[in-house]
């Protein structure tokens, strides 16, 4: 057991105390619906932008709730999503009369649960609440809106809370971060499972110095297993995968983002980043600016993921645009 | 082998190579010296601060070079010393005619080469450079002078940083930067060993379920090993030792810094947070602000530390002030 946790049954709540308790000035945390609410959100009337999804991804979500990104988070349980009536609440907790946007990866746990919670708001309360799931994750599907939401989230989500910021209506912000999210493309590889809190053990098995280029956060499979190979030639064979699928090309400008699933040194992150920079200059493609860090991680998984978003005028202001979130400061 | 890399004696320039590229707003690298130079520093002439140390505690130092934080960070091998000729370069790079602070922490390889450093700048150019080590490693000696630097770095940096940024001569950031490093104490535990680049194998071995309190980010020993406990109990324990020793007791207000070591998922950090919280709150501690995440990491060592500072109004308002950097934004 490398974690350091009480029972691994309170482990949601209790993170989500710590996180209250120490980021005070940023949140406040409705504890019975695990829903973190931003405490600077504008005075004026906005469109909302509520993420959320299961736990063990963090700082995803909840490190992105703060000023000019998300409004609030909806927690689950470790790697469940979160329960309909919570989602409802956090649409109550920061409507404004200008509606709502849903945002968070595309799973089908996810997607039932915050559909009901977007009928219920709009049933009970009369509340619009709209809905955008990040499918960024390249290898988990043929057709882009099948695939699941990975890294990917991060931009995706910022691009709509710097939408509602700016005050574009409830379309409008929707229709920009669609735009974002077709624009996103991401692939990871994994040498580890994570480990489970309630058990004290690895989710899947994975022999020690094997890999899996495509592996999904949950320990989805990926491409096949093989032993670990050096960085350059991964990445390579990454940026092959992305760079086909995605069509970005020469001339292209893009933002990137290099993820550690939670336990890869951000030694070994830059080492990647490093090949990912020079294989897009190789290709023609301009880097506008690029995130390295554990932005989306998966408890302790040994890993990371290469994110790729193709930017055009509005995307580039939207992402760049300030915000001020304990994870993410801009 | 868990890491994501190519040839291991490689690391440290391949990671400076994509820091470079990833943060080219913020640093230009000289590559030969190991020395990443701030692209933000003021142009009115400053103290300047040079921070440094050996590589595997990403994003510690070199992260922190930007604006208003560190101006200079001179990058040694993994777990080793720099070279006592790029510690004279760094301050040649930055130096604005009002001298320079050398800041790092305490250990004996780092204070030979510093030392030297500072004595060629002196001999060579006649630039003063003054030196503040860290000493917050409660466990590590019982003289507070003599102890080891470990993620109380961060805090003492940014003070040094901040008194620089607002005008502060050579004395007066050296007085403020050794006021704020004697109200600084930590306590780290440790579950695994950090992986080495070059050998594929851990550092030191330690048998999966063991922990050890007080453990160093090198690996240097703690109080003893034994098997895991709940996260409650062993904070109670780190934070009895860190109180009865920095004598911070009710009516004072404290900065408190939850730092991973590399391989402890944020989750777990926070579920350790809350009980800090608890415990401070209970002896009538007032905690001011706080960071939890990965700040000074030894690589994937799984484990984490806690650090406290006593702050009186001068180190408050200056561990506040804004700044800018990669991996630190106020």
């Amino acid at each position: 057991m490398k974690r350091l946790i009480n029972d691994g049954y309170d482990v949601v709540e209790e993170m989500l105390e710590g996180y209250e308790a120490a980021n005070k000035n940023y949140v406040k945390i409705d504890m019975e619906n695990r829903v973190v609410v931003s405490k600077m959100m504008s005075e004026e009337p906005r469109v909302r932008v509520i993420v959320g999804g299961g736990s063990g991804h963090e700082p995803m979500f909840l490190g992105y709730v703060g000023k000019d990104f998300a409004d609030a988070a909806v927690v689950g349980n470790v790697n469940t999503s979160p329960a309909p009536d919570a989602c409802y609440e956090a649409v109550k907790a920061v409507d404004s009369g200008k509606g709502c946007l849903y945002l968070y990866g595309n799973y089908a746990g996810d997607v039932m649960n915050f559909d009901m919670g977007a009928e219920m708001a709009l049933e009970e309360d009369g509340i619009r609440v709209e809905t955008v799931t990040t499918t960024d994750d390249v290898f988990s599907a043929k057709e882009k809106k099948d695939r699941r939401g990975v890294a990917g989230d991060l931009p995706v989500f910022k691009v709509a809370g710097s939408a509602a910021a700016k005050g574009y209506d409830l379309d409008q912000v929707k229709a920009v971060t669609e735009k974002a999210n077709d624009n996103t493309y991401s692939l990871g590889v994994a040498l580890s499972s994570s480990t489970l809190p309630v058990t004290g053990e690895a989710i899947f098995e994975m022999d020690e110095g094997d890999m899996e280029i495509g592996m999904g956060i949950h320990g989805e499979p990926g491409i096949e297993r093989r032993k670990v190979e050096k960085a350059d030639k991964i990445i390579d064979e990454m940026l092959t995968y992305i760079l086909e699928d995605s069509k970005i090309t020469s001339g292209d400008e893009v933002y990137v983002l290099v993820n550690g699933l939670g336990a890869l040194p951000v030694m070994d992150q830059y080492v990647c980043y490093r090949r990912v920079d020079q294989i897009l200059k190789e290709n023609g493609i301009q880097v506008h600016r690029t995130d390295v860090g554990n932005f989306a991680t998966s408890m302790d998984m040994v890993g990371m993921s290469v994110t790729l978003v193709k930017l055009d005028e509005e995307i580039k202001e939207l992402l760049d645009a300030p915000c001020d979130t304990p994870y993410y400061k801009l």
